[in-house]
């Protein structure tokens, strides 16, 4: 619940000790901090899925343009509803979720809220949820004439 | 994580377990169904405050002018930045948290997550943040003349 650099730094430490894989289920992704902090993980070699809401994609700022030229993997909804989430989980042991969007308007002006919780009866329902969108959103499955 | 009617009712009957209080703190709250839950704790004697965003409380379909024609306590947010919370306590012993806002749009069309805990280690910080934004927001306090 603290706001600002202090909350940044917080989430930024918790993002940087993934080893091996990173999920991220994010509505809305700007903030240039944390998107380069995805960028370092993915040049460690750490795997790296992100996935996105489709309108929020494409408006200025957003860092999933970046991440994809890049080299790591993004894919997005194609609904008319919102993928609402804002979770990350860490070396699928720690989930990191709650209010928060990750933008700089949200860390720095919102009052927010931000879990993080590595019980594995919080951490299991949002892993095989990720996993469920990834597999939902996966490009070859789109339907362009529905 | 279940959309739609089924994850409305399953947040409908934590909401009507509460006997003493309820404590909302929402950005967004223009579901109907919620709204008149709320109205029903209010008349059975539940202590019911509500701590809202400013900007999004005016907006057509909020529930909150009724929430206080009721005589509901609501308090909101006199800053720039969002008051983004999307959380509920229940007899100050059960959390409800998550992405969800409490809008049609959002129980119906978008991809969510909502928690239910009742570990004081998680519902603490989260009572105690609803204190702070309540007194914080004290209509005493106002400063039309900053």
């Amino acid at each position: 619940l603290p706001r600002g650099d202090c909350a940044l730094s917080r989430l930024l430490r918790r993002l940087l000790s993934a080893r091996r894989s990173l999920e991220l289920c994010l509505f809305a992704f700007s903030s240039p901090q944390l998107g380069r902090a995805v960028q370092l993980l993915h040049r460690r070699g750490v795997r790296v899925r992100v996935v996105t809401d489709a309108q929020y994609m494409g408006l200025r700022g957003s860092q999933i343009g970046l991440l994809r030229r890049a080299g790591i993997q993004v894919r997005h909804d194609q609904e008319n509803g919102y993928m609402h989430h804002k979770f990350a989980i860490v070396d699928r042991r720690m989930l990191i979720t709650g209010s928060l969007n990750w933008t700089t308007q949200a860390i720095q002006n919102n009052r927010e809220n931000l879990l993080v919780m590595e019980d594995a009866e919080y951490v299991k329902p949002f892993l095989d949820e990720f996993e469920r969108i990834w597999e939902e959103y996966n490009p070859t499955k789109y339907r362009f004439f529905p």
